[in-house]
C-alpha cells in the first residue's frame, strides 16, 4: 500500500463552512500546515452526525495545533449547506465540509466503496509536506473517537519537531520519550 | 483502494509463541474467529516493544472475546524466538508472533515499506468471514493504543452480532446505538 | 450517437417517492411501460426546482397515459428525502426520484458532465421495449417545458399505436396524421 | 455524452439556398453567431416538409435574433435544389440547406443511423463560440414545434447575456428569472 | 486488384423502377443471371442523364439477351422516384435505380469517391455466378458507350457458353473465334 | 477502389521496341504526356496477338495525340524480343513492350493474378499529371477494341483542355458538349 | 540455413516436354525417386542454353539412375514451347521445363533474385524421401558441370544404398569408400 | 535465399595454420582478395581429412591466383592443432583452420546443423568485395572436388576480370566465353 | 537464481569413455544416482588436464560412493577420444567425457560464456532427484579440488541419509553432526 | 549464467560491525578491493555460526592480503547486533555483517530463495574492477570450509597479478604455475 508516506494528490473542491460563502480548498490550502480530511459515507444519515459532532468538539484544540480539519462526503456543498440549516448536531459544527460529487478526492484516498458511490468512515492526517501520517478505517456501523485522534496528532507533531525523539505506546502529551541508538537494541 | 470490506488472501508464516514449539499459521487457522494482525517494524528496536508490550496487557481480554492476536515483522521467527528470550517486555507476552522474512504477509496487506523491506505500524483487525474491517496505521515513530483497539473491535463485534443498529461515535460497551430508519433521516 | 433507437442498458438505483419506504427501481420496473428520466444537476438548487415543479403539474396527465416519471441527480436517495422535507416546492411533488451518487445511470445515458459529477439538463423517453424515443437538453440556465413534453409523448406514442401513420410538425392530439406512400414522394 | 458542452467540429458542406448559386459553408462562417443545425431524414418525403415548413414560419424572428439556420440531410445540394423547384412547402423556404451526401456532418453530430444513411430528426443549437447548447432528437415518426425551439433560443441567448441569472421552467421573453446565491440553496 | 474474377458481396438497397412500389434488391435477386451495374455520381446533375438514357437504349437488347440492369448512385429511392417524375430523360427508363444512400454497394466495389460521397463513372458487369466479368470507369466529364457495353457483354457470354473457344479484339456476334491449343502456341 | 483518380506509382522496366536496343522505362518517361498501359497475359498465346495487332493499328492516331503507349506482361524483354522475331503480327508492331517478370508493374496496377503470376487483359490510361483516368479490364477470353479506347482517350483529353465542359455518353471528336451549371440541376 | 537435410514443399508447376501436351508436375510425382531442379534465369538468353544443353548430353545416364529432371525459370510453359521450337540446342533437349512465373517454385528453394524475378543458376539434387542432399550455386555468368553434377548424384545414391559407408573426397563409382567406426577416430 | 550475391557479415575466429602462432581471422583481412570457406562436420573424422587434403593439393594453384583459403569447423584453434600433430593426411596441410567453437561463423554462412552442433559439408568463395559468388553443399557422407571448385573459382574470376563475357557450361581456362548481346537473344 | 535446488533439464550427449564405444547419455542415466558434471573450457589446453587428471584420482572413491562422474567441454566426443590417445595425462583417466559441442548442455547449467563458445570451469552436484545441491565456479586461471569436492559430496550424502542432521563448517566424514531444534536457537 | 565475469550491481546496506556504530556499504566502498560475500540463511540458526565463526578465523589471514569480508543475511542490522551481544561465536567475530531485509543484495547475487525469503549459503569473490570471480554454493546442510576459501583467493589473486601464468588443480601458494603457450597444446 504505502499510504502512509504517501503524498496527497493535487485536488479542487467546493466547500461550504457555517458563516462564509461557497469556497475552493486545493492542495495548496493546507501546504505548510497539518490537516485532518475526515471522510464519512453521506449528508442526512445515522453515524455520520455522531462523528462530526465528536470532531467538532475537539476542534478548538485541533485549531490550537494549527490543524486544519475537513469533512468529506460523496454529496455536493449544497447539500452539506442545507444538512447544516437544517440539524442540530450538523449546525453546531465550525469546520469545513467539502463536497466531492465528482468522487475525485475519495478515489485519491482510496476510500470510495466501488459501485456504491459512498466514502468509507475513514480518518487521514496529512503533515505539513503533504505527506499522509496516520489513518484510520472503520466499518459503516462502527464510529470513530475523536480524542484518539487528537492524541496521535500531538504524538505525530512532537515525533516531527523533535528529531531523535520517538512516542512509545499510549504516549499522551507530557509523557516520556524514546531515543533510539545502538545501546537500545535489544535492551527494551 | 477499498481495504475496509476486501478479504485477505491466502498465508502461510510460521509462528513462534512463548511455551511451544514452532507451528505454521495460514488463512484457514482463523476462519470462524476475529483476528489482530498488529505489524511493526523490527524485532531488539525501539517503539515496537512497547506497543507489543501494551497490546499484551489486552491479550486476555482480546482472548475472551474470542479474538486471534498476532504480531508480525519481517523477521524471521528465529529472531522472535531469540528476542523474546533476551528482552524482559517480549519475554512476558503470550500471543503468537509470525515470522514474515518472505515479505508475502506484509504485502498482502499492502504495508511492506518499499525499498526497505519493514513492514508499516499497521494494525488489521479481521472479521469472522475473513473480511478486513478495521485499519490503523502510524509513523515510524508514533505508538498506538491498544485500549482504543479494543474499544473498536468490541463495537464491529457488536454491530456484526446486532443487525439494525450501529455505533456511534465514541461507543462503549453498555451505552446506546442507534437503528437507522426513513424517519431518522435528516433528523440528527 | 444512435441515442433515439438505442436500448437502455440495465440499472438499480435506490428511490425516494413521497409517503414510501426507500425502494430500488431497476430496468425490469418499467419494461412494457413509457418512462421519462428527468436528469437535474443537483438537489437544493435554483432552475432545478421549478422543472421539477412544472414537470410535476403534468404528472397526473403522464399517469393517465401509463407514463413512469423519475426525478434523477448524482444526490442519494437521502438527500431526496431531507431536500423533500424542506422545499415547498418539492415537497408537493408526487413522482419517484432516483439516488444516482454512484453515477451509473446518469453515465448509462450519457449526460454526466465529466469532472464535475453533476447530470445535464436532459429529459429521456423510454418506449415499452426499452428503446429511447426522445431525447431533449438544456444548458445549466435554461428550464424545459414539460407541456412541450407531453405533446410529444402523445405524438410518439400516437405513431406507435398505429403503424402507417406519422405526425406532422406541432401535432396536438386529435389533429391530422400524414400516411407516407409512393405517391406522396415529392408530393409535400 | 457530454453533448451539451461540447464544441463542434471543422466542417465543409455545399449549401443550396434560394435565389443564390451553389455555396460552400464551413465552422467559420458560424463563428460568432448562433446557429440551428437542423437535420432531417431526406428530400421528397412526409414529416420532412412539415418541419421544415414550421422552422420556415420563425426564420424571420430567428434572423431577427441573428441566429443562422441550415436544413441538413444526407442529400446532395443538386437534390435540395430540385426540390426547392418542384415542391410548394419547400419553393417557400428562404434558409440554406447544406447536402451531407459524405455523411461527414451527420456523423459529426452523432445522428447518423447506423446502417441506413440518413440522418436523425435532430436539432442542434450552437453558441457564439461553437458550443453546443441544446439538443432535441425525435424518433422518424414525431415531428417537432418550432415555437418551442425559438423560445429555448431565446432563454439561452439571455442566460449567455446575463451573467448570475437563469431562466426558470417554462421561462417566455420578459417574464422573471432567477439569481442563484447561497441564501437560496435548498429555499426554493 | 482482382476485381475481375472476385465474387460481388451481399447487399440490401431499396430500389425504384417505374411501374412499380418501392422493392429491395439483394444479390439473391441475380444469381443464375447476368447484371450491370451501372454507378454514376448524382440525381439532377449532367453528364449523368446522357448516359442513362443511352444504356435505356440497349434495355430491350440486354433484357433480350437475360440481362438485368441497375441504375445505381448514391441518392436515395426517394430522391430517384422524384427525378424520374420531373426529367424528359429520366422518365423514359424502364430499368430499375437503386438507392445507395448508405454508401455501401458502391464500398463493396470500390468506387466511392473518398470524402465526396459520390460513386465513380463506373459499369460492372457480374455473371450468374456472381463473378465480376467486366469493369469499365471513366472519369467525371466523360460519358460511356452502351453500344461497346453490349459488344463485350455478348462476347463474354459466348466465351461462357462456348468452352475451348475466346474471342478476339474487336468481336461481334457473328464472327469467328479462337480455340487455344498447344499448336497455337506462339503462332499468332 | 479509387483506381480513377490515383496517381501511378514510381516503376523501372525494361523495354523491347522494334528498332532499337533494350532500354528502361520509369515513371519520369511519361511525365507530362498521357500514355496507355496496355496489360495482357502471356507472349505466345492466343487473344493477346489479336488486341496487341488491333492496338497496333491505333498507334499512328496515339502518336498524333501525344500518346504513349505500352504493351505490358510478365514476360522478360527476352522473351517480347523473341516474340517479335518469330510472329507475324507481333512484328508488325511499332510500340514498347515492357518485361515485368518482377511483376513490380503489374502489382502497382492491381491487376497481378494471384497465385499464377500473369496480368489481367486491362487497359489503363494516364494523364500528363500520371493520375488514372480510364480502366478497363475484360475477362481471359474476350478481346478488347482499341477504337472504343481511341474515343475515350479523347473525350478525356478534350474535358481536360475545356474546363467547365463535359462530354455526354458516346461522344465523338467534334459533337457537342455539355456545360453544368445550377440552372442545368434537374433539367437534363 | 540448413538447405541439406530439409525437405521440399508441395508446388504445382505446369510443364512443357517435347512431343507432350502441357501437363502439371507436383512434388508428388517425384515421391520416391531422385529428382534434379535446375534452375536458370530465362529462356532465350546466353549462358543458359550451354548449361541445359551440357545437362541435356547426361539425361540418358541420368534416366539410367532412375533421376527425374526438371529445367526451371520464371518464364511461362509458353515461353518454353516456344524457345524449344526457336533454338537448335534447346530443341535437342528431351527432359521437362517447369514455367514458374508465379515465383512460388524459386521461391521456395530460395532463389529468387529479389528486385529482379529471375532465378539464380542454381542445382537441387533431393532425394526419394523429398530432402535436398545437394545444393550448386554458380554466378550469372559462370556455367555449371553436369558431369561433375552426375558424380554427386552417384555417390549421395551409394551413400544412402550402403549404410555404414561415405564416400571421400573425388570418390568416382567403382573406387573405394570408408566406414567410420571408433578405431578410425584420428587417424585419417 | 540470394546467398550468391549476398554479402558476408563481419567475423572474428582465431586460427591455426602450420608454422604460426594462433592468430586471429577477421573480415578485414579479406577484403580485396578471393577466398574459400571450406566448411566441413569435426576434427578426427572420415570423409573430412579426404576433403581437405585434397583441397590442400590444389592450395599452390589457388594461392598462385591468389586466392586465400580456410578450413572451418566448430572445433577449437586448439584442437585443430592437435589434429595437424598427429594426424598424417592433416599434417601435410599448408592453409589456415579456423576455430569456430562459437558457432557464429557457422551460423553467419546458415550451415549450422540445427540441434547438432556441426558445420555442414560447404564451400563458399566470396570475390573481393566480400559478396558470395559460388556455394556447394554436399551431404554428411559424400566428398566434394577440389578440381571442379578450381575451375569454377577460375571461371568466376574471368567474368569479373572481363566485363561483357560470360562463361558458358564447362569452360576451362584458355576456352571460349560468349558475349551477350540483343542480336544473341534467342539464337542460342 | 535458485541454482542450488533446481532440477536439471532433459540433455542427450555422445560420451567417450576408456575402452567403450561411444555411447549417449541422458539425464535417465543418472536418475536416482548422484552425479558430478565437471565443466571445463577446452581439450588440449592447460589447466585443464591437471583438473581432470586430479578428478581422476578420487574417482575410486566416488564410485564407491555410487556418484557418476562426467567430464564436459564444447569439444566432441571425437575430440575428446583423440585427447585420450595422445594424452598422458588424460589418457589415465577412466570417467566418461561427454561432447557438448551443441552447447545444449553448458547452457542447460548456465555456465556457456557468452560469445566465446566454451564452457567455465565449473562443477556441479546432482542428486538422485536429478536436484543440484553443490555449485563451485573458478575462473580460468585457478584449477579446482577434487578432495575439497568429495568432502562437500560426503556431507550432502550424509545430510540427505540422516534427517533431521546437519554437517558444520569443514565437517570431515566421522565428525560431529548438529540437530536442529526450538532450543539450540541463538545457543550457538 | 555467466555469474563468473559479471559485474555486481550497485547496492546499499546497513552494517553491523563490532565495535563500531551501524553504518552503510556501498559498491563503491569495495572499488579497487578483493572482497567475499559469504551469504548464510538465517541469524540464530545451526549451521551458520560454525561457518561464520570458521570464516572469522581466517579473517586475519583475509585482511592481510587486503580481501574485504561481509556477512549477510535476509535479518536487520539489529538482529545482528542482538546476535552478536548473546552468542559466544558470533560475539567473536571481527568482519562486517550486513543487514539484507530489503533482499535487494541476495536478489542481485541470485541467491534469494523464492517463496522462502532466505539466503542460499553462498559464497562469491568480487576482484578489484567488481568483477565475481570465485562462487561456491552448498545445500541449507552442508557447511562450507573457509581454508579451501583462502586457497582459491590466493591463486586468484596469483593468476591476477602474474599475466601468462594459470594454477594448476591445488594449486598451494608457493607452488608451480604453469604458462600457456602453441607447444603446450595437447601435450598436458
Amino acid at each position: 500500500m504505502g499510504i502512509v508516506g504517501s503524498t496527497i494528490k493535487p485536488f479542487t473542491n467546493t466547500a461550504f463552512q457555517a458563516g462564509k460563502d461557497f469556497f475552493d480548498v486545493t492542495e495548496k490550502d493546507i501546504a505548510g500546515k497539518w490537516a485532518v480530511f475526515f471522510f464519512y459515507p453521506a449528508d442526512f444519515t445515522f453515524v455520520c452526525p455522531t462523528e462530526l459532532e465528536d470532531l467538532g468538539e475537539q476542534y478548538e484544540t485541533l485549531q490550537g495545533l494549527g490543524v486544519e480539519v475537513f469533512g468529506v462526503s460523496t454529496d455536493t456543498h449544497f447539500s452539506h449547506k442545507a444538512w447544516h440549516d437544517t440539524s442540530d448536531k450538523i449546525g453546531k459544527i465550525k469546520y469545513a465540509f467539502l463536497g466531492d460529487q465528482n468522487h475525485a478526492l475519495t478515489n485519491n484516498f482510496g476510500v470510495l466503496r466501488e459501485g456504491v458511490g459512498l466514502a468509507d468512515r475513514a480518518t487521514f492526517v496529512v503533515d505539513p509536506d503533504g505527506v499522509i501520517q496516520l489513518v484510520e478505517i472503520t466499518p459503516e456501523g462502527v464510529g470513530r473517537n475523536a480524542v484518539e485522534l487528537v492524541r496521535k496528532i500531538k504524538a505525530a507533531k512532537y515525533w516531527r519537531e523533535h528529531p531523535g525523539q520517538v512516542c512509545p505506546a499510549k504516549w499522551e502529551e507530557g509523557s516520556e520519550t524514546l531515543a533510539p541508538s545502538l545501546d537500545l537494541v535489544g535492551k527494551l
